[in-house]
């Protein structure tokens, strides 16, 4: 549990006030038990004509308030909870307000790669800006680029240090780390230098959403154990794919890890069932899937409590790791020219 | 069907293209045959993590660019859905976008009626502001101050002139039209004047969204019989304590209208066995409800079809009824000063 | 008066600047002296080709600032002081300025009644927004729904607590709570729930601003003694046409009751010599009207003190009047859900 | 007479309709009998507590939209006027509103004289934005910065042609220019180069809106005969005052010239009984005065026609004078680099 | 060239007016001449204390002006001039703004990399629309999702079509495409589908701005004649590691291609003197750089007269190149799902 | 140097942060030691194709940041340098950011004297606000309508007090100070009346940016010793054209005085070597010219640091000569009315 307060003497603290929607109380909770602060009750309502209203039951008026919710399914009721509890703590006079979206769903939609369609992911972080949020607080956006779709200040976590950690200890001879994508292997590469071991991509085709092709593998496989790396594992389509291309390389050992586990629909049954997979690793930035007793989470809310009690009290969070393990930090507090 | 283009010459007609969102494409499909244009596709999608993508498929550059979408359940789906369209439209260069919302149902978040709760008519506003929203075309608005929540122009029809036609040239000597609520009684009034009869209001106290008591009816009821009018129906609550009431005050025959009808969870049932209930009439702003025979709808599609060909054609909406039925015109094109 | 400063330690306390515009400087002052702070001098000067020109005289830098100003005639002078005044505290560097509009006038231009007007209430919230505004505290909207105009916070106080206590205590059998029009008798329902006594409204017909025609009246008034409540008086056209319909039902005694008490142009005459009148009370949201030495005023300076006081120490205004009289609380802290 | 549309084939005309506020309405009907279009109605109301409405009574849908409004005594009441009807014209999706402010009188607040004071000249073009103006028509801007207040596009023209053809073909001979203040001498110096006349100018040290003091004049003006030349006379504190210091300094004979005659107060009788004075000439930026019978007024209305429709037709303002009259141009066409 | 006005009849044709900053007349030039359209004028001058003044020499009002300006070196001046040229544009009532920026050097600031760094991407973005701009026409973002930076319209050309018909028709046997980097293979990947080769990637670390470490390559070079594929190719230092690298991998062979060929610093040497360059190919998005003869350019002028064209006329730009090449195309029309 | 903090207790003292790009570090660093705070380092980096990118070497979170930076040449670079420092502060989470700008060079650009031309000090006042600055501390603008193009407060400080101080005390009888442009003396007319002598002014015409021609000198100069007084000194040559007219009349010798001394190009020999100048004095708001030793630069830095300190502590910036000097204060703390 972090303490608060009288560290900083001279310094107006205003209370934290953190207030969580339906998507993940479970790790608003944990927030708020690292934190040593309470979780703050909210009363959502469903009208007879299905719209929402959502009452925070507790003074907001000046308050530093932190409202958390991730963008998981129903994604559309979960957004428009946020979005409603975002202008009634304005409404409500607060001081500052931080949307703390720990899986920021919409910023799979960051590029236009097809007529006519909305970056949705622009278009979210302007109704977050719309409703009155003044930061965000997230982790692991699906392109870094993302970040600059918000014109309000964005806290942008990593989850792999925490993930590295799980294997860190190990016998990481004979292992290689493997992003699904080549277009996305950047942090996978990370992940693997901070293993110690070396990176392949598979080159990816994607015929829909969750259809995807490999027709290739980049790097030495063979007779290696991976450990596949993705942010997000919905439906498992391109990690089963590549489970299977690299069983035909010669890889037939792989442990899955992931910061955003969904597992929706067959993929809990995909990967419990695939002869490769030895262990499957994710974070708890989204609910825990039910059927998958096997699956192994890490908790990040030690991560999102210390940033919210930095932000709060004006400290650095690029240097929230300063002298404890680099490789946790996002980014780096020194450019290297 | 209405007739296009060539009545003015030497104006130059921007092509009408209307898309329509999965909300009612009945009405989307009945407002484009009266236009006399196609209905242009439109694709949706839901990714395996729950988010929406919107392609729509005409050319959108320069065009003049309709959306119809009434927010009827599910809401959150339907208004996600609606904002990509819009901002889809803007990101491919539409001339101009209107968002046609026959029934906007965030119009009941009207007001602040709790501490800290969002004034979601409002927001939802500014939401379809922020997408690139340039005009409204809403009918029916819960209370006429939800036109202020916009900052950009808004044309707003009223159904109770086709709700009148459905009762002219009966005999409606002893009828009396009753509202459920003085609070709302000035739509009940108008309307009570179209018909030519007196007018009595239920003092409705809300005890909870769908729970309502009616203490006191204010008008001569006794020995009449009612024509119930609401703008919106959706569990039937409020009507049901008002039949309940006027069976009490000696009418027991009522017809019920709305230009809403939802008729969402025990509304059908309650309306069709209570013994009062003569008949029940409601427009096509919202997708007719299933297990309900019984109900007269009456379309809306022309009105919206006029407006859109009078908003096209740059000719005055409030002047579209002039000559055939003033009763029908919204704002009045004079103020009587 | 109300004590500041020390009560909160460890919290920063902006200082608190009022100034006052000339619409009411007798309430501003009122409000200072309940706060215990004094009143900032403000000089306005008025160029020779009528443009206005206001000084703010004490420093506002980082001071938490509140301007004092209602809507009251000459209201387009006063209107556009307060702009100017928040305009300058802004280039002055303020803190947060607070428009105090105990009587925010243009709340009647509050819906699109006839094509081509403006929703004037959104206009001058749009405007006061532009000047500078953080937060508007006021009292009594014309319509609840006004509030929704506004995109800064707005604290809503009402006077209805203190116009029942007017009341509270004398013999009220046979009373009865009048309201001028079915179409805002919530209000009054709520104020005859207070005084525990029935309520009647009349149906009025507005033929002109100040020509009100009341065709009926719904509820029991012959042989009772009534209390008309209305928001805001200004000629009494409603007033009086109301009492002349009561007299005809039987009703020949009412006490009148508003709000924003303006008795413009004939008001003070008619009700004067009206012989129904028993008595007028209103507050001091606007000045006291001359030759009127019968009217009682009370005042509501106390409730604006301490929603100021609330506001500066960052404590919730809605729970003001938690145990103390519900039936002050503007809206209730909790949905009856 | 202009004549409009036919003469550019293959070009959209969308209509223009002109709509004036109640303070210079001859000025108006001028420019629409010089634009061959006519004045399109008004109507406004003001209620009992005292807020204005305004409805603009002609369909303004897509129209290019001109709204006629000189700040003028009552000076707040026509900006509010004015505010109301570019908002109502948005509103009726006007598809451009211009408003045309023939005198911009908060142009003399163009800086920061003292603290906490409003910039006015910046706070009422960031008005009229809000309200909804794409555009502003205006003519002599007290200061050529004020034009930079403004983030909508600014047409801005001088009246020193029509002023200076008041003079022409006059024996100028021993004729000075002279403007009552150093600091705004460079339209003063424009002036009489038009004239091929010297210029001279007073060094004026404003002591309070109204009394001035001009302890200084600049440039030879003994027995010569002066034209003073300014933008505005309110009160005619300046122009007596240096008459007074011309006729010390032995010169007895002045013509006054100005664009903007207020004459307010004490101005008429000031400029009727001074012994220097030979003749007063302004334009109808303003109404006429009363009781000044001797007063030369020159209409500007041909010129704000013309730039009407040259902007409605999408052709050059700066080179509305091309080849006729080098003088009357505002902006020139070409740096002189 | 393409023609011009009368293929649509019944549509109103505002004017192109075609403008250039500095940066780079030659292309400017060849658009409007592909277009059939001059090239207007400007005057840019530079006043001693160095700011900037642009003046646009032609009539903008109510045209449809595009400003074409590539941010190459010096890239602060070219910015500012085009900054200055869309808010002289704006002041000038231009009917449309669309700033055409061939190479967007800014879209290289995409992420935030280090602590307390601007996205310089989203930050010019913003700046862009700020001056005016309505909408941006440009090429080859160095990602795809620095589309999502700007809240404008933005019509995003590539050039990989252009490119591959440089190599088209050889034989391309034992051909492989390389990309630089893993992380960026996609439009590699893309071009290597076009030319029906495989494709290869190197796994880059970059030390600096201008030193990288490639430390592997993924896919089969050995052997191979190289198609190396960037973006932009600055001083060339990736390449140039790349390029030895794949010499010691075995592939000795190789032609550079790139989209922006600034070939700043070393590059022209390096590029001329490395023994595996067979040609270097770019297009001419940026000006040609001196020294360097062997370069082949192939224009885009074409593409982005085509896009002009269809932008004006109110046609799909996806559609552009339906029929005749798909692999031009940039968004696909439909999504594959 | 001034002392902080406990001089105000129960006051939240946010810390100060001062940054300075590299225009002009020798004074940012003089005004951290007036004000006894660090300078915080910048890393500046320039990519290989002319971007910049500006990284902040210390935690700006929650901190009251100031950026020092004039606008000298190269112009372009340093506002690029400050737009990129000023979004980074802001992507940093500051409190609050203060652009100071001792030298707003854009000011220059105050209107629009030619067709087509950008208001430069309007649009970079924009893009200064877009960046993310809350406040602007300057000086000397070239016209004070300069402040109204800021839609945040500015701080607008005078150096004429302090170059009065460099004359006072002197022999000044025979003096007379000399505005180089009739239409800008106000300020020189103030500087005259601190030092208690006349005023003249030439009557300059511009013939392009550095060739003026002065047809006329008003006011009495003949056999006087001048100061000559400029807000801006570039290349001298209205100066240069002013000694020159001045020795015409009969004054041949001049001291010069200006508060920003860029003395560009031609200046420094131009004014080294004219017979009439006896002395130059400039401050340091910008960095002193090579080459010429006889330069006399008075320091601001002082009256950066109280400003800053009074800014930071929530002090009268305007009250900050009260009782020492009333002319060195910018706008005085009471209007004459």
């Amino acid at each position: 549990m972090l303490l608060f307060g009288s560290e900083r003497s001279g310094r107006a603290v205003r209370e934290i006030v953190v207030f969580s929607g339906s998507a993940h109380t479970e790790l608003a909770e944990q927030i708020c038990s690292d934190l040593g602060v309470p979780l703050s009750p909210v009363e959502i309502h469903r009208f007879s004509n299905d719209c929402l209203q959502v009452q925070l039951q507790t003074n907001c008026r000046q308050r530093d308030v932190y409202i958390v919710q991730p963008l998981v399914p129903p994604t559309q009721e979960h957004l428009m909870e946020l979005l409603l509890m975002i202008d009634a703590a304005r409404g409500a006079s607060a001081a500052q307000i931080t949307a703390v979206i720990p899986h920021y769903a919409y910023a799979r939609s960051d590029k236009k790669d097809a007529s006519r369609i909305s970056i949705g992911g622009r278009l979210v972080a302007d109704m977050l800006t719309t409703a009155g949020a003044n930061r965000v607080l997230t982790m692991a956006l699906h392109a870094p680029q993302v970040h600059g779709f918000f014109s309000v200040p964005v806290d942008h976590l990593t989850a792999i240090g925490v993930l590295a950690d799980h294997f860190r200890g190990r016998d990481l001879s004979d292992t290689v780390v493997v992003s699904p994508d080549l277009g996305n292997a950047k942090t996978a590469t990370q992940f693997a230098r901070l293993l110690g071991v070396p990176v392949a991509a598979g080159s990816k085709q994607r015929l829909a959403d969750d259809r995807v092709v490999i027709d290739a593998i980049v790097g030495e496989v063979a007779g290696r154990r991976a450990i596949i790396l993705d942010d997000e594992i919905a439906t498992g389509g391109s990690i089963i794919e590549l489970l299977d291309r690299l069983k035909d390389r010669g890889c037939t050992q792989a442990a899955v890890a992931c910061t955003h586990g969904l597992f929706a629909g067959p993929a809990v049954d995909r990967l419990r069932t695939h002869p490769s997979v030895t262990e499957v690793i994710s974070t708890d930035t989204v609910p825990r899937p039910t059927g998958f007793p096997e699956l192994q989470v890490t908790s990040v809310s030690g991560l999102f409590a210390q940033a919210i009690k930095r932000i709060h009290d004006g400290e650095s969070v690029s240097s929230l790791f300063d002298g404890v393990d680099p490789t946790h930090a996002p980014p780096q507090p020194k450019l290297p020219f």
